[in-house]
């Protein structure tokens, strides 16, 4: 760490932070400048933390040199995290990106999610994703069927072979929700929710954990953080849109760069959601190409049999003809980015 | 609701969506303008959402007329919300702004807490506020002493008779708080948690409600509905800083303008915490001052009796001292603030 | 245009809304809701603004219903703009992504410059950029070498035949640098700088145009109005990156969503800035070519022959071996994709 | 300067930085951390910026330990910068706030501008403000009646000897303008057009500086010391409200923090615009208040006298008779705000 020291501070002040860096078992050097006294903390300690130290009087600023985050970072662990389910599925490393397709929220209409789960099947995904309990910003919007939609995705799962993904929103539901799926979603307003970090970082099923709206990269990964350190380093990071202050034509602005900063930060694998973050169908296949290109390793796309009467976010989920129009493309350019990336690895350009 | 239609839109899509209109009950009325047809939804119905009339195909644009928030809405309540607690403090309406003073998060040293609880009544103020449960960015920093904080809060609460405010992060903790504290807060991170606001929104205890960070005062305004929504209409609103693109000399950027907004479209409370906003205790008094003077119902300030040794965010809690030397100059403004509006409503400027 | 009246407000303010809109021959339709009055005006009529109408006594808010920017949209002009330069390259439309490259600002080492040159002629790159005005944001900074640097343009582009991009930060400059360069160049910073996209607007050079790091999409495509308003309608929209609040690990937030999004509402051509935009050499590779798939009509990348002693963002520019070994994967892509839109728009998928 | 070296920095990389610092004449001390070596560069040179270290291969960061304003820094100028006019009017310091009050752009009714500035005058305000040469985001909007506004509005000075403040866009126009007003503004959007900073900076006349809607306070007093390095040191800073995420119900955020920080790090005056921030009428007044509270030199309040009527941001224009009933109000809290600081600095408390 380096703190800065204010350029009225005194010698009492610069004392009393060298002290109490060595007693935690730093090694100090400090040394005055023009204006400010600066004095570096070598060693890595987590006994006292920046914020202790900038509380202390006459420091105006401390710098953390080393990333916040440990276990999710590169520096621990520098080979990619590949994530293997039962059925052989992987993500993350060299693998292609995978599909994660399905309804907003699960409506009670059993044959539609098929028709939507066999689309997905036939046009290689891998995964249904379908909402039981939903966020909604209002009370009088649709809250979701909750444990029943769940039975509904079992089903389907049972006719297609699909892995399952939904969102948990209250570690209450945890268990009976581990019960039915493959992965767990944390959603983006509850990425600092710590209380459902905590729980979801104590089972054992792989997490995706989506970007708050308005998180910076490094909370991101410091929220990873959080689960890995109790225990699940099964985490797939979701990008999905960041608030800014341009929403005229789009829901949120998909922060597609986050994608490479991520992996060379973190060995952890990232997937891109251009459903939610454009909120528009027709930014769904440029900017899921897109994300392919960055090196996303997977794509989760909104798509319903009856858009327009769908209970959610009926705007953004694609019909299952439109669904079927773009897929194809979409897996074409998965493949020989795949193809690519095999023959790097092979050193054979 | 007005209906904007794409300039491409077919007979078909707006016959479509005028049809869908009456059949949920609005007077509906249509027209072409050069490039676009509106359709004006007249009425005020609830089965159907804007969401779901934008994915019908050809609309453009929906935009709702009325505000989304109702219970929250001086449309349906044009008085002041006054919130009144047992030993008669309350909050609200045309009553002098209340102080809600405390640490951010309690350590184990009663002393000190009982210290700044004493300050705190001199001072006139009338809440005690610390954390119990602690969310926290990082997993290496503090969590809270839980319950034992509570009880040490309520020590403080017998030797002082201040009220108590401490906040929620886990629906399964709300019981065992509300045995303790008069107030639950829900912090900022937790604005869009909605099964909290729920939890909440289903018991009697009062609620400071801390808007998000990243979130529009009408989304604060929709969070605030949750609760309500739900039964509990004792909500104080808490404006602590949103996050802008730029921090670099304060931790976020205080909107106080969302105060008199929330007042015109809203009866509920509204109070300010410049501690959490700004970050920096210099900025405490000025930024303290300017609420009270743009209507702020109350203040919530950290104070620590060692502010050096804070198990959390230290740099902003101001110490006894400080916090002495700035309140009489604050209170002496509440009063004369309090003294104009009561000769304001009694028609004697 | 739509009028939204207050809740409370008269049957005057009404009328007063209803009859400015008819003396200015709009179609007018009013109609009370339960608590909103919605005035709707109907006609193309640019005598009387939104702005205008706000300021009337009753009205909550004006709608515009169609886009403010006119020439700029396809509603006007379906077909893309293609521009066409005396070397027969073309930026726009179907044809390839063109490359424009160059250092960030221009030295007195030609031999540096020439150097850049070459590799980019190699690389089947078309323009060279440099910067011979610099806008810095501290006045300490190396603020350019003005016309001295337009001459060592200009043999550069004796010597390759690269067409010649240049900044303009005033209009009293604008003749002389339009003797040199092919293509004036707006900065971001001078987005808004009306005066200067009027003088622009007064002149033929083909223009690119970068977006504000803080504008909307709709106030780029309104600055490119002002340009085509006064007669040059030969525009370029360069998306750089935006402002966000996170900046943690890039210098701005990339919108590559703005391409398809400006191509749905405009016919003008769309290039990427990558260096600007992430400001790190490693994210170029994977960011030139996401826009490429998104429909960038062209790349401006940053290459110094000495980026370690370059007088402006160096660790943004890549080395002539570092442009070398990423532009071969980045054109392979441009083609691919070209040949893809030429197979699409000959119906032969 | 503190130099970040990335975790694979060689000793080459390493040696590199440090010659370089010491060929620059720094005082170097290098020490590796467990993953990071950090290089302090102690001394206070320009020939170097952190800029061009940042390009050096290897490095990760560089971070300015001093501020980059430097003529604008209380470090060097402690003592608060009072600008005094011909007539004895006084800007910043101790002394009182001043009132700029004016409509936003100057319409040929010249009747109606005098109604304004008398109003103003008997107001006990300082300036008549009123825009000549207006920035308009859309080229269909009015741009302002140039040289005919300036002779209008030195009518008015003549009649109420207020002085005069209006917009320079152009460093064409300055001149000119120079001979009619006492203070030139330089807009929101232009905070960053530095050729015009520079302009500005060698004529002799006071300059209100605008905050640009997206710039940080550090930009913002860089700005400043572009006119200031120039040679003209009577700078204004004027904070007018930033763009944030949420515009739902004002213009803008007004970031009234923005006030007390920027007088802790620098001497000039700071004024405050509430108009343009909030773009609202009902919210000048808390928010003129709120602003003498925590600090600000002064206020610029729109007023016109048929708002309805106005040829630009009428909705935020108070009318005369608004401007009226609120101005006292505003008045007497200046008056004692004014009245306490004189006690405190004679130390009468």
């Amino acid at each position: 760490m380096i703190i800065i020291m204010e350029r009225n501070a005194t010698e009492e002040n610069i004392k009393k932070v060298v002290n109490l860096l060595k007693e935690h078992g730093f090694n100090v050097i400090d040394h005055a400048g023009d204006i400010h006294t600066v004095i570096d903390a070598i060693g890595d300690k987590t006994t006292i933390t920046p914020d202790r130290l900038s509380a202390l009087e006459g420091v105006k600023e401390v710098k953390s040199i080393r990333e916040p985050f440990r276990l999710a970072s590169r520096d621990r662990k520098p080979e990619d995290t590949v994530i293997e389910f039962s059925n052989g599925v992987k993500i993350g490393g060299n693998n292609p990106a995978v599909g994660i397709v399905g309804p907003c929220s699960i409506d009670s209409n059993y044959e539609g999610l098929l028709e939507v789960a066999i689309a997905a099947k036939e046009a290689g995904c891998e995964f249904l994703r379908g909402g039981a309990f939903k966020p909604r910003t209002s009370p009088y919007d649709f809250q979701g069927l909750e444990e029943e939609a769940l039975k509904l995705m079992a089903r389907a799962k049972e006719e297609t072979g699909l892995l399952l993904v939904t969102e948990v929103m209250d570690s209450q539901d945890l268990p009976m929700i581990c019960d039915y799926v493959d992965v767990v979603q944390i959603g983006a307003r509850n990425m600092q929710n710590f209380k459902l970090l905590k729980a979801v970082g104590k089972c054992n099923t792989p997490v995706v954990l989506k970007r708050g709206p308005a998180n910076t990269i490094r909370e991101f990964l410091l929220a990873a953080e959080h689960i890995m350190y109790n225990g699940n380093e099964n985490v797939i990071l979701c990008e999905r849109g960041i608030r800014t202050f341009d929403n005229t034509y789009t829901r949120n602005t998909l922060d597609l760069t986050a994608v490479p900063v991520i992996k060379k930060y973190s060995h952890l694998p990232v997937i891109v959601d251009p459903s939610h973050a454009t909120g528009q169908r027709y930014l769904i296949e440029p900017m899921s190409k897109a994300a392919l290109v960055v090196g996303a390793d997977g794509l989760m796309i909104e798509v319903h049999n009856d858009p327009e009467n769908a209970l959610s976010d009926g705007k953004q989920s694609l019909s299952i003809p439109m669904f079927k129009d773009i897929i194809g493309r979409i897996s074409a350019l998965n493949k020989r980015l795949h193809y690519e990336r095999e023959c790097l690895s092979a050193n054979i350009q």
